[in-house]
C-alpha cells in the first residue's frame, strides 16, 4: 500500500497531533482545559486549579552538547518549565524530571546537570519530587513535567482577549537566539582551528550567551499580577518567536493582532551581534525563540494603572478583528500581513 | 584526576539517586512526601492529596521492539503509570506523554503506540492532558507523568504496617517474566529461521504473554477499598519482583518480613511455561518484575473481613520485627534468609 509507511517529517509533528488529537480520548471530568495551551488545568478545590505543564529534551535535537554545559542544560529545562506555569498566571510547586542518559555521560556530568536543576529549583520555590534515571544506548533524553497552582480567578488562558487589548511583552526578544548565533560560530571556530583555541571569547557576548543558556523565567511579572490584583485578558510565554505565538495568542482569542514594529524591545547586545553577524536584528526578534518573555493582553487602561508597579513590559501591538488577519506596521509605517514575512 | 570520570555503572543508579537527594534542594511546603514512594504527594485540599508519577521507557533498554507490538507498548506504560498512583490507594486522573521518536518510526507506528495510550487511559479514566512530541536521531524513548488524587484518610504510604500484620498480594507472580521468556525464545527462533516463519505459535502462551505485554494495574482492588472503607497499613506496586519490593515495604515500615513460600500465587500457565524451560518457577515468582500486582498490608482479622469482599488476593506473609530481618519459609519448612535467596 502507498501509504503504509509514512514518514513523520512528511506530515510535520502539528499535523500528527492533531491526527491524535482526533481519537477518541477518554474524559475526565475534573479535566479543566486538555492539550492545546501553555498547561493544563486540573480542577484542585473549588477556588483553585492544578496546573501541569511538560517538555523533552533531545540530545542533538533541542541542545548541543558541544556548547552546552549541563549545568545550563538543567538549569534551562526547568526555567521553560516553570515558564509554562507562569503562563497560565499560576505558581509553580513541584517538578519530575526523567533522564535517559548514555554510557558515556559521568557521575560528574549527571551531577552537574541536577545542579543546575536544583539552582532553578531554588530559584522558582520548586521541589524535585520525583523522577526516573535510566540507561540508554543511545544520546541523551531528558523530560520534565512542572506542576503548579493558580487561583481560579487568576487563571489566565491563550484565549480571553478582548478585541482593542493592547499586546505586551516583558524584556525583550531576540537575544536568545542572538546567543546561539555566537555559540554556533565558536563552535565553528573550535572545529577549524582544534583544541588550541579552547577558550571561547565571550566577554562581549556575555547577556546574549545568557539568554540562550540560562534563560530566567519571568516569576516576577507573576508575583506582581498578584500583588496589585490584576489578572490579564490572556498570555502566552515566547518560545517558539514572536510571529508565531502572536498567531497562537490571537488564534486562541479568535482574533486579529496588529504589531508595531518600532515598539519591539530588543537589547543593543542584541542588536551589536546581529550586526556582525550581517543579519537582520528584526529578524531576531520577529523569529527567534525561546526567549521566556511573557506576552500578554490588558485593556488599554488597565496598562497605564499596572505600568506604574511594574516597568520591564512594553505595548507591542494590539488585538484587533479577526477579519483584519494579523499584521506587522513598520517602522516606515507600511503594513505587511505576517503571511508575507517570513 | 583519578576519579573525574566515573561511570554511571560504576557506582550505579541507586547509588547516584542517593548522591542526588544529598544535594541541597529547595522544599516547598505543599509537597508532602517527595522522592521514595510509589508517587510523589503534594497537598490538594483539606482533604485531600495530589499524586504525582513517572516513568521513563528507553527502547532496547525497556522494551524490545521486535517483540512488543506498539499499541501494547503505550497501553503498558499507562498500566505501569496507573499502578503507581494506585499503590497509594488514590485514583488517576489525567497523564502527560512524552516522545522522542526516531525518523524511522512511521506515523502509523505512533498511531498505534497512541492507540494503546487511549485504551488504557479509558480502562482507567485518565485523560491524556498534554505532552511533548520530538523528533531523535536515535532510538524511541517515552517518558509519561501520571496526576492523581486522594483522600488523605485513604492515603497509604510503603510505610505504615505494623509487626504481625499480614502481608497480601493480588493475582498471581511470575506471570511477566513467563510471558518475556517465550517472547524472546522467539525471537531466537526468528533470528535462526529467518522470516519464513514469520508467524509466532503464542497460542498456548496467551496468558503470560498478555501478562507482559498489557499488564492489567489493580483498579479493582482500589475501588473496593474505597466501597468498603478499608485503608491498608501499607502498600506497593509489585513491579522489581517480590524479593525486591518486600524489602522496599519492610524497609520503609522499618519491620522485618517473613514469606510462606507455599502460598506465593502462581498461575498453572506459569508453571507450564517454566517447566518447559526447565527453570525453577519459584525464581520466576521471587524474583520475576513487572506483575503490576499489589502488595499491601492489613492486620490480621480486617484480612478475614475483607476476604468477603474481594477475593483476588492471598496472604504470602506476616511482618515482624526488624531484628529478624527477612525471611522466606520454604515448603519444607526452612527459613532462609532473603540474603542466601539471589
Amino acid at each position: 500500500m502507498p501509504d503504509s509507511f509514512q514518514t513523520i517529517q512528511s506530515i510535520g509533528s502539528k499535523a500528527l497531533l492533531d491526527k491524535l488529537s482526533g481519537f477518541d480520548s477518554f474524559k475526565n471530568s475534573e479535566v479543566v482545559k486538555g492539550i492545546g495551551d501553555d498547561a493544563a488545568v486540573i480542577t484542585k478545590s473549588k477556588s483553585s486549579c492544578t496546573l501541569l505543564s511538560t517538555d523533552t529534551y533531545v540530545e542533538g535535537v533541542d541542545f548541543d552538547p558541544t556548547y552546552t554545559p549541563f549545568q545550563h542544560l538543567g538549569y534551562k529545562i526547568v526555567s521553560a518549565g516553570v515558564s509554562d506555569i507562569y503562563a497560565m498566571n499560576g505558581k509553580p510547586v513541584s517538578m519530575l524530571i526523567n533522564l535517559a542518559g548514555p554510557n558515556k555521560m559521568s557521575v560528574q556530568m549527571i551531577e552537574y546537570l541536577y545542579k543546575g536543576i536544583y539552582a532553578a529549583g531554588k530559584e522558582h520555590n520548586v521541589e524535585l519530587v520525583g523522577g526516573d534515571l535510566k540507561a540508554n544506548h543511545a544520546n541523551l533524553v531528558v523530560s520534565i513535567s512542572v506542576q503548579g497552582e493558580v487561583n481560579k480567578k487568576a487563571l489566565t488562558y491563550r484565549a480571553g482577549a478582548g478585541e482593542g487589548d493592547a499586546i505586551c511583552v516583558t524584556g525583550d526578544l531576540g537575544g536568545a537566539l542572538a546567543g546561539l548565533r555566537i555559540l554556533m560560530r565558536e563552535k565553528k571556530h573550535w572545529k577549524e582551528h582544534g583544541d588550541e583555541s579552547i577558550q571561547p571569547e565571550l566577554g562581549d557576548y556575555q547577556f546574549v550567551v545568557k539568554r540562550q543558556l540560562i534563560p530566567e523565567a519571568r516569576k516576577d511579572l507573576i508575583e506582581t499580577f498578584k500583588e496589585h490584583n490584576v489578572v490579564p485578558t490572556s498570555m502566552i510565554d515566547l518560545t517558539k518567536g514572536l510571529v508565531h505565538d502572536v498567531n497562537e495568542l490571537a488564534d486562541a482569542s479568535e482574533l486579529g493582532a496588529q504589531i508595531y514594529q518600532a515598539a519591539i524591545p530588543i537589547a543593543i547586545e542584541t542588536r551589536q551581534v546581529a550586526d556582525e553577524m550581517q543579519e537582520d536584528v528584526d529578524r531576531y526578534a520577529l523569529f527567534g525563540g525561546e526567549d521566556f518573555e511573557l506576552m500578554f493582553t490588558l485593556p488599554e487602561k488597565k496598562v497605564e494603572q499596572f505600568v506604574k508597579h511594574f516597568n520591564d513590559f512594553v505595548v507591542i501591538g494590539r488585538m484587533i478583528d479577526r477579519e483584519e488577519g494579523l499584521k506587522l506596521q513598520t517602522a516606515e509605517g507600511d503594513i505587511i500581513s505576517f503571511d508575507e514575512l517570513s
